[in-house]
């Protein structure tokens, strides 16, 4: 895999602070830019300083120490004359290389498909093609294409098809190029990608679906932590999930991401508030019930927080995907548990537990059977609203509103037979 | 991928049947054969046939018929010649193809093996290595090898390496060697092979781990059936399954095979007698409660039969895997409720619904979560004797000997206590 040079060594004009260590959803951008293109499968990484050296390559230090990345600093003493002096400094170190901007933000889907495009041949530059979606297109820096080939390129252009999203891939023909450009005293990389524009030698790929900003004021700022986190709800999200808990847990996660709390503390801390709440179902009464139904719907919200914390900050891990899905069946089956209890006591009658042996069945076996068709079909089982109406969000929900009526217990069962409904269904139409 | 070739033309000289059609474990051979080689991937097949050749044609069509593959059938005149004709006669059909005869049975690994070692180039004969486990070896045709390459082949070889397994990938070249040995009478098939020997022309490959058995007499079909029942026991099979269940049920599926019964209708007829059986649990009286014992450990071992028939018919599917897997769990749930009953009958107390509650959450959990595991890691969980202690096999044994106790409730939850303890241990010794 070829390595990627971060120019880092800018001033931010426009923000007043030093660039790389601003920070966004608890990681600063240079953490950001490495650990995202580390996930795309890059594993040398450079980065090129400047001004406020000595900062940012502390700052380097400790993402090394902490992610075990490798990650060089390159020192760029003519930073002021433009960013192209800073990629003519990683000459020695390198032949064919990635470059991106330390501000330039890529949904990791935009990088995955970049760096899987590229075989190594010649220069490439990862453009956007829906102009209308960029944010400041008064400040980007637009391209003119024809064919497979960039022939112009700069701020000022008139005429152009496509925006410059600042995600280069370079052979050894780019610092040439720039050495060019400098005779002429433009010393940024544009100017030397236009000179390899103007000898037929940049070549674009354009980009597909996924958001990129570079950001550059702290008004842009802003709307990269909202594209951020408009990119993390699953298109798997129940109907309660989608338009309730996620505006909620989202907001949670944006302020717990800037804490040095791990996914799998939250997975514990929603399990504890699942517990916790539901215990106040065992004693029958209406205000207790009130108070249960509430805990368990606040459960539910923060559920979702140990995924999007993970995915804000590059912590996915199996293992805690593993451990949420073990411990949401083991909260659902202690808050069914103890619902079944509210009816027993309301009731007097066997038949309550046994449908609460109903209940717990259905609710684990939704996804028991959705896991096992995966596992066997090796792929996700599309089931549609069915499917969407038998997980976790809308049966939490469905007991949380039942406990206003008094009623935890029968709506529960009620979603349960549809989970059964749901499972016999989908076995029924797969076969 | 190449066609298969089956030679099916010749007398049964020590069976007194019309070979093909002689039934293993519910197959014919004809049809095992095709069915084995169809799993390895091959699409195309020819049958030549020759004695009895309007029976055996006729059997060709019910199995294109049945099971929709593309199968010639190519009459051979000469097939009392020798085998070797029955390749000629496939000539004008094919150019590089496998051959087989049609009472040779492999192991289904045996021939996955075989068939992607083919690379299409040369002519190889697949040769057991292991000389000492070959059944009937004085009947055998051995082969001598030196580096890549068959120097010798006959019946009659004084010293040797291997044995030859009858299964052959064979290029054009076959046709003029086999020629070439008819000018001196010899018209089988190893007699063409000893002509590529001698020019240098034949290679080997050794057969990995895996049965083979040529079927040529009532005896070897005994083993053969054996060796088939022997093969079907899976690595991750519990231990009450492995040394007790298994024993009965691969008898019974033995039987059950030379029906027309579905995998899918086992699966079914298991899940019946398990609900069927829980519901003597629900009087709470001794004698009651012993019969329910006994039902559910029948179901168990019937339980086997549906994965054990498929597997003998090339029957298996992932639809019917998920079927079974999911009828499993739901079986257990209603043991599980209705042995809670019964425990409740007895006791009278609400703690023994509680326990009812962690009792089958703990049964479908560690199912459960050995499933996500190898979703999310693409691997099996290898828990070693822990994971084997929690299993369908030893929780309904457990109920069984706890129902001669008048105690399938006690035994039932410690079992259940095992079972979360694994989970936990799994949960932690991953972290």
């Amino acid at each position: 895999m070829f390595p990627l040079v971060i120019l880092a060594a800018g001033k931010g004009r426009r923000m007043g602070e030093t660039k790389p260590l601003v920070k966004l959803l608890g990681l600063t951008l240079l953490e950001r830019t490495i650990l995202a293109f580390k996930e795309a499968g890059i594993d040398k990484f450079y980065v090129v300083v400047g001004y406020k050296k000595d900062v940012v390559s502390k700052h380097v230090e400790e993402l090394k120490k902490n992610y075990g990345i490798d990650i060089d600093v390159i020192e760029n003493d003519e930073w002021e004359k433009g960013n192209g002096t800073s990629v003519l400094a990683v000459r020695n170190y390198v032949k064919k290389f990635f470059v991106t901007m330390v501000d330039h933000v890529f949904e990791r889907n935009v990088i995955k498909d970049f760096v899987e495009s590229i075989d190594g041949k010649k220069c490439v530059l990862l453009v956007e093609k829906n102009i209308e979606e960029v944010f400041e297109i008064e400040e980007a820096t637009k391209v003119k294409i024809r064919e497979e080939k960039i022939i112009d390129i700069g701020k000022g252009l008139k005429e152009y098809d496509a925006i410059d999203t600042g995600l280069f891939f370079f052979t050894e023909e780019i610092f040439g190029a720039i050495e060019e450009a400098m005779r002429k005293n433009n010393a940024n990389v544009t100017d030397g990608v236009k000179i390899l524009a103007e000898k037929g030698k940049m070549y674009w790929y354009a980009k597909k679906k996924g958001y990129w900003i570079d950001v550059d004021t702290k008004k842009a700022l802003k709307v990269a932590e909202k594209l951020i986190l408009k990119s993390i709800p699953k298109k798997e999200d129940g109907f309660i999930s989608f338009y309730l808990n996620r505006k909620i847990s989202l907001k949670i996660s944006s302020k717990l991401c800037n804490f040095n709390i791990s996914p799998n503390l939250m997975t514990t801390i929603s399990f504890l508030v699942a517990i916790a709440g539901s215990i106040f179902f065992l004693s029958g009464k209406y205000l207790y019930t009130i108070l249960g139904g509430i805990a368990i719907q606040i459960a539910s919200i923060i559920d979702g927080c140990d995924g999007e914390i993970a995915r804000m900050k590059f912590l996915a891990s199996r293992y805690g995907a593993w451990f949420d899905t073990v411990l949401d069946r083991y909260a659902d089956a202690i808050i069914t548990t103890f619902i079944t209890y509210n009816g027993w006591v309301i009731y007097k009658e066997n038949i309550i537990w046994i449908l609460g042996f109903f209940s717990l069945l259905g609710f684990i076996m939704a996804s028991y059977s959705r896991k096992e068709y995966e596992l066997r079909y090796g792929e996700k089982m599309h089931g549609g609203i069915m499917d969407k109406l038998s997980k976790r969000d809308i049966r939490l929900f469905s007991m949380f509103i039942g406990s206003f009526f008094n009623m935890a217990f029968e709506f529960m069962v009620a979603i349960a037979i549809l989970h059964h409904v749901t499972i016999v269904w989908n076995l029924w139409r797969k076969k």
